[in-house]
């Protein structure tokens, strides 16, 4: 029987090596960092390194980094009203895009009376003439827009927003999630006052998170109280293993990430390609900069769920789109906002590459794509 | 130089061996548990399985339990206004007593005007005659009370607060955090709505923990929003290894206790005597029923930031109560609670014995206080 053939690296990664060392050495340490003896000071000093590490790599200072329990619990915490920039007035709305990741959408301690969505064109881009509309009609906003889309991959134009945001008197909140670790990212240079991070899509452990502010941002409201923990910014004992992980991943990745990037473009234009001369596939946000590693397809009828089970019984994991909806295939948000119609929006297929991505597995993800394209659509 | 003596397990304990292994294994897993592919469901499965063991081992059904990032967000979840029970109306206060935990204290989602405190003992044992004045004037409420102190070990009358909530047709949030493999506990047996959890005191990892319902319970606010994991209670990625190490944890920690316990009671009730006699030591809540590991005690004139620093250079981790505020050693919320000045409550210091503690670690820990009583109090 052929090994398995994993396409689904934007729900999850595999550990990274270097993280799993990090953690097993993070399971020697018995002390909570928040105790003051030696046991207590060495697990601080685990937290902090990877709290440094996260701040190199993406531009911050440590202090301004705040450890969550996953990217969710990140954007819960960074969208807070209230939240104020160096100058300015706190924010007093939200404003969306809408192909943000559901956590988002959920609209963190926002009611729902105070959110708007900022449309996206057909190719899944941000819409900035839309953006600069709504920023001239009503109070300062806070504005999240992800880096890059988890399910097209389409890069969104960031450091445009954050010039318009700051120009009204807003603040711009970056969902990084799937960016880290596939495109060069820093926090100063596209502008961004929040953004928020994961350690399962760069190959650390599931179950953490950061929030990165810049300096002088004031404002945010925990989400968790009742313990000093983050600077008082996050209660609870530290996932001291899991923050380790991630700082261990966050350095890997970044090292491998130019000749990743490189190769997985190669192989994500083998795959598109690939597709398109089967069974009329359609590759989504092609016409666009979007990730290396993300191909989000669909073809004249096909149904996504079917075809993820299709996938999954040639061996290849590939998903239906975000993985968050607990095991339900639903129409994708993000189709839908694009303009797509419901039939399509349940038929996208998205295969997802990674640092073990090998030319074969391409070659075996379209086989099971030219098996499957003849049965699935033949009716 | 000798090794060093670990006295603070109701800080954090070590990672058991089962844990571990379990985590190791869990490491090897890909997938995503919201993915519906062979790598997801294998995921999936780990979580389930530790969802069952612990639902096993509190006595409550597997759909049930809902898995938080640590004790304090399980905390944060059950103090949700709205709850209500089987029958009755939804709850529309708080009471929480007045030596809970900071993130009890800290109310979750009740506005602070309908927090109300139950006074306790000098014993540090919840008052039942306040809870009973306190249910009688007003509208049903959500109460909140731990099954064991985590500084004093002093149990609480969970069972017979359970009584009187629900005869005032309120409902039960039972803190088992410190409880949970010291001593028995059974959600259904102790009469509570809620329970909650946290895997790094029972040798599980830090930042998982779980909170517990009994069916029938409605009315639960998610903290966290966005994703359909936990039956929607709560979003976001599982850390699929730490809820694997809880699920090991816990098993591990049952089977062991009534062992554990015996050898643990005799030998705190050695370190207990030992103070006594030196220094003129004094062990609170020492006329109430403990916790088997827990010894919280001070003498005239003793500060506890010094004797933790004292017996943290003689090799000996203690710590001054809760490890939650960061480093800095505050005066302890739970003696002020027992009617201690605050010259008291800045003098106690906290040894927690462990599964792993040896009758020379209550030698040392003696000779040290020996030393350091000399030496601190002379003044």
């Amino acid at each position: 029987m052929p090994s398995r053939v994993y396409l689904d690296w934007n729900a999850t990664t595999p550990l990274r090596a270097e993280a799993r060392a990090a953690m097993l050495a993070a399971y020697e340490l018995i002390g909570n960092p928040s105790s003051v003896h030696a046991e207590g000071r060495e697990a601080r000093r685990l937290v902090e390194d990877a709290r440094s590490s996260l701040a190199a790599a993406v531009g911050a200072l440590p202090r301004n980094v705040v450890f969550t329990s996953a990217g969710t619990e990140a954007n819960a915490l960074a969208l807070s009203p209230g939240l104020r920039g160096r100058s300015g007035e706190p924010v007093r709305r939200l404003l969306v895009s809408a192909v943000e990741h559901a956590s988002v959408l959920a609209g963190g301690r926002f009611p729902a009376g105070d959110i708007g969505q900022i449309r996206v064109t057909r190719s899944g881009v941000v819409d900035l003439d839309h953006l600069r509309a709504l920023l001239a009609d009503g109070p300062p906003a806070l504005v999240s827009i992800m880096a890059a889309n988890n399910e097209t991959g389409a890069l969104q134009p960031v450091a445009e927003a954050a010039g318009l945001v700051h120009e009204a008197g807003g603040l711009l909140h970056v969902d990084a999630i799937q960016a880290l670790g596939k495109i060069a990212f820093n926090i100063n240079a596209v502008g961004g006052d929040l953004a928020t991070f994961s350690a399962h899509k760069i190959g650390g452990p599931k179950g953490v998170g950061a929030l990165v502010v810049t300096e002088g941002l004031t404002g945010l409201e925990p989400v968790l109280r009742g313990g000093g923990q983050e600077l008082g910014r996050r209660a609870g004992t530290e996932n001291v293993a899991g923050i380790a992980g991630l700082g261990a991943a966050v350095k890997a990745a970044l090292q491998a990430l130019p000749e990743d990037a490189e190769r997985m473009t190669s192989l994500r234009d083998r795959l598109g390609n690939g597709l398109r001369c089967i069974a009329g596939a359609t590759v989504f946000a092609e016409d666009v900069e979007r990730l290396s590693n993300t191909v989000l397809f669909t073809a004249p009828g096909l149904k996504a769920e079917t075809a993820v089970i299709g996938f999954d019984l040639e061996g290849i994991a590939v998903s239906s789109g975000s993985a968050c909806s607990s095991g339900k295939v639903q129409p994708s948000h993000v189709l839908s906002a694009m303009g797509y119609d419901a039939t399509v929006a349940q038929g996208a297929v998205r295969l997802s590459l990674g640092w073990s991505t090998e030319p074969d597995d391409i070659n075996r993800a379209l086989e099971a794509w030219r098996k499957l394209g003849n049965t699935l659509l033949r009716g």
